[in-house]
């Protein structure tokens, strides 16, 4: 029986829906296992532009920074993507909160529920049994180096920045995560072209040492991103650097047959963050068709991962899992087999996960 | 009737071997339609550095500037890529002769020859139909900025780099291909976190309007990465930057069955070169195995692009159909289905193919 505080922020578009529900979720696994759970709201993102003229409030920071995890929707919004010459963008707000609160690795399980194998747009016989654990680098990398304009705005520029220490550290992590599983770790650079991607294999070189029992292998991104499509099967843990990372574990949602299925954890050195892989989908939002699944599934890492909570994790993820034996599908996940009173809204599929 | 001097660089790996079937398509080529192609091979890559220590020779560069045509092969070595450190590479042969030849433009063509429509992952009613030309930036991005060691070589960089003249040349190749197909660009950046892809953007918003004609669209890689196994179908023109078009293109080789059937043109202000998309595949190198058809592919799209040979180009690919029609395959190609006697190796299938 413990008492824990969570801060939902829902950001932008579906962000709100999904995460209510994933609120919902995490109240009733309180009332079941007798914990306390209290909880708070911030903004981020466009919402938050609007409110406050800033991406991340400090307010917002200051919340996430005193709670005990962040169940997070999504940010973006259509007005800043059509133009680029924004200066002030939602996505800042993210990256912010990612540097801030030193969310270095990002976790993103790849998993397929059996009753999604005719979902993917892949074959289930090259499907059947994929389970890969993403670790993707969230600190460092394009995301974060200097980047500008020179020659009177003609040029733009981005570098691209790694330490020793910032790889190593996410290495560590996947080593760690590849010993409870398979014990294979697949590492994806471009060490051909780019020297960040050199220092990278050095060091994951060096700390594969320290991992005897685990099987190392090294991929280029493009190949990775062949593989991944025609193999699956082939990878247990892949652990990668930020933009990468980005590209494959967007890439590796149609494995588990659909992005909104997908859950994923950020953490480092202080509170953990979770939330889907998807992003704000303005093109649904407000529709109530959003497939709050993998806010839910954010909700179960958040009691595993930063609660220590197992069996209210697996309780969890043993509901989705009977919802979707029953045949309850969201659009996003549904088939042509799929019956049109299966088919639910965000709140009716949360129901009877609550169930 | 035209007399042509095209320069085979096989480079590395499977480059030899299927480079020399792809010659052999060409001589067929010139004989059939009484055209006279004089031929000379230079070194690149691997083989380059061991015989002379330079991964693109002077030599190679002023054949290549002289040549009507490259047909080109892989290059790349294991032994490079277990040692992060190396000083010289194969890679940097191949980018400098994409530098010295300003060759802008990568055409990487994706369509799924039917009879291959059970070799692919992806399921054959995804797949039915899709025809995507991508058009990849080639001489520009992370691949060409400033790149090193700093703080006593505890941290690497690399600089992503575009210029607006850059960016416009490769959106204005991409539109004029758009207008003789099916009208349709998508233009894949991620302008919500690069500057770099800001620009990219900004610039391809603007050429856009002289293309009024043409319907455009713009997709973060992350979300295209997902897309293209999602939904290939929705995809006519793509048009990216270096890095993201070295993944995507990789990743949509799914989506014509296998990496061995896809071939690319690289063009810009001189010499044409035309190449396999696959690479050195040391692993098979020497067996006879490797899948010649990307490079009489490439053989193709030489003829037609940079010699203007539409009807010799077509009686290529239409042989190459022709084959697969007849049942054989390479054993990349080869499917449950497949029988074994016709499972043919490197030259066997090309052998096929002239005839
Ligand atoms: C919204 C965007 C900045 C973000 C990223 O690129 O990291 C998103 O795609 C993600 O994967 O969390
Ligand atoms: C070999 C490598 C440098 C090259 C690239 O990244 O451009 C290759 O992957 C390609 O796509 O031609």
């Amino acid at each position: 029986m413990a008492t824990k505080h969570i801060l939902i922020v829902p950001g932008d578009g579906i962000g709100q829906e999904v995460t209510a529900v994933g609120k919902k979720v995490l109240d009733k696994i309180a009332a079941k296992f007798g914990h306390t759970f209290t909880y708070d709201e911030a903004l981020i993102g466009h919402v938050a532009i609007e409110a406050t003229g800033n991406p991340l409030p400090d307010e917002t920071l200051e919340k996430m920074r005193k709670s005990d995890a962040v169940l997070f929707g999504a940010v973006g919004h259509p007005k800043y993507d059509n133009d680029p010459t924004a200066k002030v963008r939602p996505e800042q707000g993210l990256l912010k909160m990612r540097k801030e609160l030193g969310l270095y690795a990002n976790l993103r399980p790849i998993k397929l529920f059996d009753e999604l194998l005719g979902a993917s747009s892949i074959k289930p016989e090259v499907l059947k049994g994929a389970d890969i654990l993403f670790f993707r680098e969230l600190t460092g990398d394009i995301y974060f180096g200097e980047k500008g304009r020179k020659n009177d705005g003609d040029t733009a520029y981005d570098v691209a920045q790694y330490s020793r220490f910032e790889v190593e550290r996410i290495a560590r992590k996947a080593f760690e995560a590849a010993r409870t599983r398979r014990k294979k770790l697949c590492s994806v650079d471009k060490a051909n072209v780019i020297e960040t991607s050199r220092l990278w294999r050095e060091v994951v070189q060096k700390i594969a040492k320290e991992y005897p029992d685990v099987e190392v292998e090294h991929q280029f991104v493009d190949a990775t991103a062949m593989l991944l499509i025609k193999d699956p099967r082939k990878f247990d843990v892949v652990v990668t650097a930020n933009l990468f990372g980005d590209i494959l574990t967007d890439e590796a949602s149609q494995i588990a047959g659909s992005m909104g299925m997908l859950a994923s954890a950020s953490i480092g050195d202080g509170t953990g963050v979770y939330e889907p892989i998807h992003g704000s989908a303005h093109d649904i939002t407000g529709k109530g068709v959003a497939n709050p699944l993998a806010s839910i599934l954010s909700a179960a890492l958040l009691l595993d991962i930063s609660f220590g909570m197992k069996a209210e994790s697996e309780a969890v993820i043993s509901a989705v899992d009977k919802v979707l034996k029953a045949g309850f599908r969201t659009r996003d996940i549904a088939d042509a087999q799929t019956p049109a009173n299966k088919i639910l809204g965000t709140d009716a599929i949360g129901e009877e996960v609550l169930k």
